[in-house]
């Protein structure tokens, strides 16, 4: 591994040979003969470990679950206080991928994620322990008593939602399964943690691991069983993994043993029981319902946000009013600037593909498809917000916006909304800026600075777009905001119930104009029966 | 009132002067100068309550739950332990309202609850301390400091979904509110707790007060709040009222304190603390927001539920799975056979009218009104399962529908879903019999008699349809249900979780056929992975 640093170094066409990771460092990547080399070095450094009958563990892709799915494994401890498993981490030598096996063998995480617990782990298990390792070769199953899949499967087009448009990115996926099925233990326990479609365990990588099983000979029954995760960016990242509820099914009752064996060694069963389920595609159908559930209640709430900004309601206020009926009510969610992540972006599509291709099913989830479709058009509501304030004309503004992560205080920016904002706003003729405290660069827009000084990037806006409740903007003062010298008479638009009624107060008095997503008390109309009684 | 104790009364073409209660009871309707004079009556015997300064407390319609508030504010005490209210609870001569104060006057709730609680308030105040009385005649509201709305506010047809068509009867409303503009002391105090269209209070309720004020030349400004009710039925009904949040609003600064010191005297705000909202639009739309959440809660669940049979998934596991997520997941609705009440089948209707009507608002609440629809639509899934059993002959089949409350354990009728499939069911020619262990009369359909007796309703049936999970039916045994002699080879469908599939296999075991609403695994395709397998 050559490392390259370089802070000038372009991410937008990198060499093929090249992989370049977040934080923009480069790194070569290994030919075969290089990646069969250091995966015989790996095996001869830690020979004792695999012979010793200490498990082995693979785990394959390396993202925000692989990573830290590994971690926890290499964290389970045995009765004597050792670690319970060594651990091998995989992914593919593509630029897209490798710099993550790069990071991770020097015990860094790939992800930045403001939770301690992950560099702690992996700083543990690399470095002290040194029962983590990584590696590009496929070989690595070879090892493993039991392979964790974490490899994603994305839809092509987010955006496609009618039944016979979806399509998947099958082709990796299908991959990543044959790589296991050629090389695996006859016994080894293969545990899916992808988010899949409906009935893929049972249709899709069962019938490809017994088709490479027997091309190599091997007769013997597959153990496979679906566990999916409930991982969590942001601080309780680690705890989401450690100390939560896990669902899982086998096809089989000893693939299901097996499971619940190998999850309760680094899950918290005392505190979280394991919730084993009837077979695999009820597993599957459950990871794909909650994360559509969530969304749904994130659509639910768009119509009554607009309501309630067309007659003078703040709606905020209602539903905090709403939520102290817990049980029932406490979920309902508060206006918003849109949904983004990897889940609930795209998990609607994953149970309507495996209805409809998997099991010929006629049904079609137009509820849960719709919300999908309102979510994905919600930005544009703020959009409309902050045309309106600036009287319909977009053409040559600066406009700020601040936040381009999907949650607050993490940087993770996947199917951020902010990109759905900032190319409405880039094809309005707008001049965009974008400023975020928590993202350095965005992987999907990488041809937008992120601003880190929010100064340098608001000053002389036209208008400000706050899109994400980061702290940073939360704590915010009017009389800050009025020294980072917007245009006079900006317009100022709240998408996150950020700016309070008394702050808002005081930057109207100074002259700009505010809107907020489901603010509608401050809007005209709100004061139409106080004009009335008077 | 002369009472009239009949059990062979038809309840189908009753005499216009007399009222017959839900016990059957008839009761004649006074005319105008009996209703003066018992009023005179009324105010004799209290004179003394009502002129040593004890206030005086109207509350205006005594159905599900004015009878209930009544008794709340009867059972409300001062400092010293005696009752803080002289409460006077109003309804109209009319042969659907009268039997209610009759049986009011008796010191009997004319609402059946499984509650205790609300027996004994109405007891205790109409017997014991005699600060609780009954009158049909609006001058009543002359008397009161405080006047509480609780008349109903319905829509024409809950089937009429396009904002265009909804109408509602808003002219009984509107005539109550009159009778207390006609009636009131200038100062009083009017509650509406009625659930009413969004802006109602501001655009309907108030320029009507201050119209039939005007007319009597009253000039003083007008006291009005909106606080509303989330009575339900059940053992918890007298607790839903009394120690649970409440929100409210009033149309000015005085109108709210007055509201919240009246709120505070009978509520346990101690334990449940008041949320004052911004004006009387947010507590109408708030109302109308949270039952409309949890109806499209209700109605998300449907499509998921045709997938989970469709593809062999016991969704009820995988529902049971997903609510340990407490806080984001822990009110994910199971599936079920469909939406009763008063509340969660027309609320969406009254926001929609008010925001089209009253405040001339583009916005459509598209999935709001969809799962309102869907809703509806729901029973009609169940009539599909057991058609689908009976080879889809259901023409001369004997069907025995078990449930015909809208919830568990209670008696209450109003909207059921069962009505729904068995318009349907009689429709398709079944010959339709009824079981209920908490029905005794159905008000809606009096032409069909309500069985007490589930062996002699469902003997001989070709069809048996569980449609509400009361503790009866979830306790029969399967050697029970095989007692009742059903026809040999009998479809039975459960559309609420009823029966275990323990249960089921042992009826499947007797030759029956069985079908359940979210019951994937009962059907052959849940076992065709299985089977290919095999």
């Amino acid at each position: 591994m050559t490392r390259i640093g370089s802070k000038t170094l372009s991410t937008r066409t990198p060499n093929a040979r090249v992989s370049i990771g977040t934080d923009k460092v480069a790194y070569t990547i290994p030919d075969q003969a290089e990646i069969d080399a250091q995966f015989e070095a790996l095996k001869k450094r830690n020979a004792s470990r695999i012979r010793s009958g200490s498990k082995v563990v693979a785990v394959q892709g390396l993202g925000f679950v692989g990573v830290a799915v590994a971690a926890a494994i290499a964290g389970a401890r045995d009765e004597k206080g050792g670690p319970s498993y060594f651990v091998i981490g995989i992914d593919i030598a593509e630029p897209s991928s490798y710099w993550k096996i790069a990071k991770l063998a020097k015990g860094e995480s790939p992800i930045a994620a403001p939770d301690p617990e992950l560099e702690d782990l992996i700083n543990e298990a690399v470095n002290k322990e040194g029962n983590l390792a990584v590696t590009a070769s496929e070989r690595a199953y070879s090892l493993a008593d039991a392979i964790v899949v974490d490899v994603p499967l994305d839809v092509r087009d987010r955006f496609a939602l009618d039944p016979n448009d979806i399509e998947l990115n099958l082709k990796s996926f299908e991959n990543a399964i044959r790589a296991i099925g050629r090389n695996m233990k006859a016994d080894a326990l293969v545990l899916v943690e992808t988010t899949v479609p409906v009935g893929a365990c049972e249709k899709i990588v069962f019938p490809l691991l017994k088709e490479e099983r027997e091309r190599r000979g091997l007769r013997g029954r597959v153990f496979l069983a679906h566990a999916y995760e409930r991982v969590m960016p942001g601080p309780g990242y680690m705890a989401s993994i450690r100390r939560f509820w896990r669902s899982f099914a086998g096809i089989d009752r000893d693939s299901s043993a097996r499971a619940r064996e190998f999850l309760s060694s680094f899950i918290d069963t005392a505190s979280y029981p394991l919730r084993e389920l009837e077979d695999t595609k009820s597993s599957e159908l459950a990871k794909l319902l909650e994360n559509s559930y969530r969304a749904a209640n994130i659509a639910f709430i768009y119509e009554w946000t607009l309501l309630a900004e067309d007659i003078g309601i703040n709606l905020f206020d209602v539903i905090e009013s709403i939520r102290v009926r817990k049980g029932t009510h406490d979920n309902i969610r508060f206006p918003g600037f849109g949904v983004g992540g990897y889940c609930l972006t795209k998990d609607q599509l994953l149970a309507q593909w495996g209805a409809s291709r998997l099991f010929a099913s006629d049904v079609k989830l137009n509820v849960t498809l719709n919300a999908l479709d309102i979510n994905a058009r919600m930005p544009l509501h703020t959009f409309e917000l902050a045309k309106e304030l600036l009287s319909g004309k977009i053409g040559g503004k600066k406009v700020a916006i601040c936040g381009v992560a999907y949650l607050p205080e993490v940087g993770d920016t996947r199917n951020s909304p902010t990109a759905i904002l900032v190319e409405r706003m880039i094809k309005s003729g707008a001049d965009v800026v974008v400023h975020d405290p928590c993202v350095k660069t965005w992987p999907e827009k990488p041809g937008l600075r992120v601003f880190q000084d929010m100064k340098e990037c608001i000053k002389g806006a036209d208008c400000v777009i706050f899109a994400v409740p980061h702290r940073a903007y939360l704590e915010l003062s009017a009389q800050a905001l009025l020294k980072y010298r917007l245009r006079s008479g900006a317009a100022i638009v709240d998408a996150q119930n950020i700016i309070s009624d008394d702050k808002a107060a005081r930057l109207r008095g100074a002259g700009y104009r505010l809107a907020g997503v489901g603010k509608g008390h401050w809007r005209k109309k709100g004061y139409q029966w106080a004009k009335e009684r008077a």
